[in-house]
This record gives C-alpha cells, sequence and structure tokens, in this order.
C-alpha cells in the first residue's frame, strides 16, 4: 500500500472473483472499520455491474487491470484453484499485497515460487480462509497455552458430509487441478491439526478413498501424523453423504445448522438429477455475487462453526467445540467458554491490516499454506504407496518459534 | 468331554475365578439349554463356598484340582492375565476344553506354546469374551457381508472413558504384565476393527500415552491400522476420564447407561481418596462372585453394549449403533435395525457348545487371539520406534479364507 494510506491506516482491497467464497468476505471488509472494498474482477460483467453499483467501487474484467489500479492496495484471489499461480504473479508484479484462497498452489514447488516472488516484491501473501483463523480452533490453542490442562498429545477430528455431492466445477472434482476432499477440506483439516499441534508436523500415514466413479476424485481420506514432538492426530474424512457429523455436532455443520432438513442424503439425490457438467457449473456459479442462490452472508445469523468433530486431548484435561464455544474438560469440572460473534473471515480481514499496517507477521502467510499442502500431498502419496510419509517443509505456528522442518 | 456328554449334548463348564469376568458368565451359562456350570476354583473360600451352594457345584482351590475333576469339560479361565499360561497349561494337560479370559497371553511365543498345546491335547481352546462376540459387531458384519453397501472401506473407533480410575489390580496396571489400556482395552477395540474388516490386518502405525504418573501404564492411544485388502481403521482410546464418548453414544457404555451421573470425574476423584494398591485391590475384589459390590448379572437390565463410538464406512453407505441396534446409511435411506436381547457372552458359550459338541470351528480361537496380541503389540512397538510395524500373524475371520498373513 501506499504511504498515504499507510498514514491513514486504510486499507483498499480489491477482490478476484466473486464468486461463493470472494461474497463470503465482503461482510469482513464490511465490519473492519479501516479496511475498504475498492475493486473487483470476474468473468461476468452484469453481476460486476451490480457489484459496482452496491460498493460504489471499481470493476475490471482482467485480473491485470484490478492489479494495476491505484485504488487498490491488496487482493483477495478468489478465483479457481488452478489460476492461482498466475493471478498471484500477477498481483506480486503490481506489488499489490495479498489474501489467496486455499490451497495456494498444487504443487510444492509452484508455491516456493510464489513465495518467493512474494518476498522479493515486499508484498504480505496470506493463504486463507482456512480454518484455523475460526475463534474455536484459535480459542483452544490459547488454552494449550495456558497451561492448565498440560501439553497437548492427541488431536482427532472426523468429518462426514456431502462434501462430493454438492454442486461443483470439474475442476473441483479433478485431483490434478487441487479437486477432491484431501486437497479441498483437507487443506482445512490438516490445517487446524497444524495449529493446535503447534505446526510442525513430522509424518504422515494415510489412505484415500476414491469410491464413486461419477465422481473420479478423493471423497474420503483417513489419516494418522505425528508431530515432531510425538503429538499425534487423526484425521478422517468422509463426503459421500450418508452419516453426518452434525449428528454428533448439535446439528451445527461449517455454515450453520445442517441441511438435513431438506431430507436424507438431499445433495446426492439433488446431483443424479443433473443432465451434465455444465448445468452443474452453472448452478454453482448462480451461489456468487448477484446469482440467485447467492447467501446474504452479512444477514447471516452467526453460529461457531463445526469443521465436523474435534476432541482435543491433553495431559489434564480434553477439548471440544460446545455449540457457541467450548467445552472444557478439567481436572475437576467440565466448564463451557462462550466465543465472542467474530467470524475467522473477520480474522483474516484483522491479520492483513495488521501485517500490512503494523508489520505483523502473520500466521497464515506462504510458508504456512505451503506447509498445509505439503500435508494434503503426504496424504496422497502415503495412500499411493502404502507408507508413512516424511515432511520437509513444516513450519512452526509462533513465529518466535519458526524455522524449517529438519 | 467325554462321549457320554457328546450323546446326551451336555456341556458342563469349571469357571477358574470368581472375580468380575467368571462372575459375568453364569448367567450366559444359565441361558444355555445345554451347558451347565459345576465347579469353580479361586482363593477366597467363603466365596466359592457360597458359589457350591448357589449353583449345587464343586469347588476346589487349585486350578489342578478343578481341572482333574470328572464333573468338569470345558474351563472358563478368568484369572489374572500372568497366570493364563499356567492355568492353559493345566487344562490341557487334562484335556479339558478352554475358554481363556483376553488376552490369551502376553507375548506371541507364550501364545504359539498355548495354541500348540491344545492342539496336540485335541481341544478347543476360545479367547473371550472380547467385544467382537456382541451382536451390533457381529451383526455389521453380516450387513458388509450382504453386499448392498458395497466393500467396507473405513472402520473408525474412539473411546473415551474413565479405564485408568476404575479400580485396578498392581497387575492391571503394569504393562510388562499386560496391563494398561492398549493391552487390556486394544484387545477389545483391535478385535472390533479386525472382526469388521476380516482380520487380515497389514500394518499399524500409532502412539501410545503415559499422562499420569501415579499410574505408569498406557492410557491412551491413537493407532493407524491396515488391511491387506486397503481397507483402513483409526482406533482413538483415552481413559483419563475427562471427556467421555458416552455423551455421544446415548449415554451407553460397555455396560449399560453411563456413570456420569454420579458427578464429574467421579472414578479419578475416588480413586485419589485411597490409601494404597491395597486398599484398592480389596475394592476391586469386591466386585467378584458374593463381594459386596458384585452386580447381579442376570438381573441387568440388557442394553446392546457401546464399546466408544463407532462408525463404519462402505462404499455405498456408513454403519453405527443406534441404542437397541444399528442405524444403516445407504444410498437412499437411513433406517435402523432392532437387535435381539443377546449378550457377547452367550453368544460365546454358544461358540463353545457349537465347537466342542458339534466340531464346528470357532471364530475366536487361539490364533484369532494371537493375531489381536500381535497388534496390541504392535500398537506399543510403533509408538516405541515412531515407526509402522507390520504383521506377521494375522487371521481371516472366516475360516475358509483362513492363512498366516504374507
Amino acid at each position: 500500500m501506499t504511504n498515504s494510506h499507510t498514514n491513514s491506516l486504510q486499507l483498499r482491497i480489491g477482490i478476484v472473483g466473486l464468486g461463493n467464497a470472494g461474497s463470503a468476505l465482503l461482510p469482513s471488509i464490511a465490519k473492519h472499520p479501516n479496511v475498504r472494498v475498492t475493486a473487483a474482477s470476474g468473468r461476468n460483467k452484469e453481476r460486476l455491474e451490480k457489484f459496482a453499483r452496491d460498493y460504489q467501487a471499481e470493476y475490471h474484467l482482467s485480473v491485470e487491470d484490478l492489479c494495476r489500479s491505484e485504488q487498490v492496495d491488496a487482493v483477495y484471489i478468489a478465483s479457481p484453484t488452478e489460476l492461482h499461480v498466475k493471478h498471484v504473479q500477477i498481483a506480486t508484479h503490481y506489488k499489490k499485497h495479498i489474501i489467496v484462497e486455499k490451497p495456494l498452489a498444487v504443487s510444492v514447488e509452484e508455491a516456493d515460487m510464489l513465495i518467493q516472488a512474494a518476498d522479493r516484491a515486499g508484498i504480505h501473501l496470506i493463504v486463507g480462509h482456512s480454518f484455523s483463523f475460526e475463534p474455536p480452533i484459535r480459542k483452544i490453542r490459547e488454552i494449550i497455552n495456558e497451561g492448565t490442562l498440560g501439553n497437548v498429545k492427541m488431536i482427532n477430528n472426523w468429518y462426514f458430509n456431502d462434501w462430493m455431492y454438492r454442486f461443483r466445477t470439474p475442476e473441483e472434482l479433478d485431483t490434478a487441478l487441487g479437486g477432491g476432499v484431501t486437497y479441498r477440506q483437507g487443506s482445512h483439516q490438516f490445517d487446524i491439526i497444524r495449529y493446535i499441534g503447534g505446526g510442525m508436523l513430522r509424518s504422515v500415514r494415510a489412505m484415500t478413498g476414491r469410491w464413486d466413479e461419477s465422481r473420479p476424485t478423493e471423497g474420503a481420506h483417513a489419516a494418522f501424523l505425528e508431530f515432531e514432538n510425538g503429538t499425534v492426530a487423526t484425521a478422517v474424512y468422509n463426503g459421500y453423504d450418508h452419516f453426518l457429523t452434525t449428528e454428533l455436532t448439535f446439528g451445527i455443520g461449517e455454515g450453520g445448522p445442517s441441511k438435513r432438513a431438506q431430507g436424507y442424503a438431499a445433495s446426492r439425490k439433488a446431483i443424479q438429477q443433473l443432465k451434465n457438467s455444465d448445468e452443474e457449473r452453472e448452478l454453482k456459479s448462480q451461489k456468487g455475487y448477484g446469482g440467485n442462490q447467492s447467501k446474504n452472508y452479512s444477514e447471516e445469523k452467526h453460529h461457531q462453526p463445526f469443521f465436523g468433530l474435534t476432541v482435543v486431548s491433553c495431559e489434564r484435561g480434553d477439548i471440544r467445540q460446545s455449540p457457541n464455544g467450548l467445552y472444557v474438560y478439567g481436572e475437576n469440572e467440565k466448564y463451557e467458554i462462550q466465543l465472542p460473534n467474530e467470524t475467522g473471515r473477520d480474522v483474516m480481514v484483522a491479520e492483513l491490516y495488521e501485517a500490512v499496517v503494523h508489520g505483523k507477521p502473520p500466521i497464515h502467510d506462504g510458508r504456512w499454506g505451503k506447509a498445509n499442502l505439503e500435508v494434503c500431498q503426504a496424504v496422497l502419496e502415503s495412500a499411493r504407496e502404502r507408507k508413512e510419509i516424511y515432511l520437509s517443509h513444516q513450519v512452526a505456528v509462533d513465529s518466535s518459534e519458526r524455522k524449517v522442518s529438519k
């Protein structure tokens, strides 16, 4: 950002891609007193025009034009995964700070290239939104750090949902392009685990499952993850829309109350009615800004989101989420902590602002995102090779402890 | 058993050890029309005399005397784990059929020796009671075999309870003597997983936790288990009495409704009040036959027992336990199956009877028990070495598929 903006402490954001993710950031930007949305780019001119009117903002039909704009200090890259490399390169070229939607890239080499480009350009690169921005996950780590429960020893997460049968673009169902649950959802699940456990994973042993030929990508996985300090985690995911972990999490999922109200296996049954992937892509695009299926993120009642069921075991107690906070099972009592009405995207916008304006190193920087990506790839590799995979790109949560693993 | 008994189809059982396990078998023996209890041995003469009056049975102060009795065709060895080897050897010497409480032994070498002794003596050796005798677990495998849900791909179990703080003998808290949750409870948890997955595990990657210095044995573990056919399982156990999985299983545990009604962490708090391990051993012994804390197993209301929370994923559906049966999550509907009012110990008595009287090979024979033991040991070894351990003593559930692994 320019010096004049540093002085007035204002940060102006341009959004690349007004789909589901891009739209979801708008309320968090609006809530931050010193951050504004000033531009967007995309392919659908009609929706861009609506956005420009709604926000008195610019719109551009190319990412290059958006990044060239003097009204933009930072960009939120919410384009499809396969375009992240290109779009991050454009943004670094114009020295815009960046939040790029996870995953940063589909290979560690590409991630490295982008991290180095950001470093050379002297800009901040944040990868998100991922689930460790969410208040319940942050609070779990805070309780662990406080120390009463002793060291964290075991982190277990199960997430059973309908991921495979939500409306998908073909890319989201193509592993080579970063599709499937291991890339798309592992980047949340392993991020949660790494955040709670301190970041430095040592190895991964895993299985992945492709159980529906009509959607030929990973729809399930199970992983055993060991940290360098001996803490372990298990991560189980099943996106085939049978049992749902919302049955165990007060009916609350990632975005609030469960959809099971629509009937058993409603997502899978809806997909089976579609004629082809173009129809599915079009339905998904209706969830974007101005689409007829778009959510009004500003008006949505807030719940603490559940990325499935997580139980964290320390030496002297366990922690899991309550409907709007946490249950702490200590030595002598079980008690509940209520959490404030804040979202993970609010935290992400603040992390960018603090980095750009006050020079505070962000946790979720490119190296953190690369470390998550490494875990996703190790899960795929361990499943393929049927053996344990050792990691070499891990970083610690606490930047004061940051070092490359091994 | 003698020919005269084969003709009349009657099987007479002597019980070695009238503790908790020994007493728990009595109602199952009573329910079987062709099985009777005719003798018991133990150390507490007063209780043995009470037993002899109650059941019009013999009693003996040594296992040797019990096994020498002509009124006994088979023995149920429910003595402490460290005495199993000696007691199985005595029983095989006198050619009595055997049910030995799990674990069969504490080393694979000892297990082999006992299996060979039983083979040479021409008697049946069954290891149990373990949890795969229980109707919900058997029914899960039956549904999988039926085929509608496709192949079983992923088996996940969590069990969080108060195991470490129930009344324990010193042996139960000494890993070298087969104590701790990995031996004592792993022999249920891995047994469930092996039974549902078909038996033939390939490898184990695991962590074990000793988090309370005052009870220095394994109180927690997490394991990733892969079958030869690629099916995987995760097994998570935490016996430190904080979070309890009964919160997720309708308040039902192994033996019926949860004890949390007694207040948070009641087990741990009770243990902290004890003066020494002698007091604890004495309290535990009161749970045995005729003790002032003994359960009346015959009058206990039956619930399908929950060994924690198990979710089984097949290609086209998931299965988990309902309060008195199973929930099946199929392609188009979720439905419940009610199970009959039968216990795992009933099934175990029937398995022995069918083996002895009708020559039907038991599933839970010595080789099955040895394979479970191998998994317990592999979990301990994987945790120590921080690497994947490959197995070589696994056997299939279906005896027609039985072969030694690899």
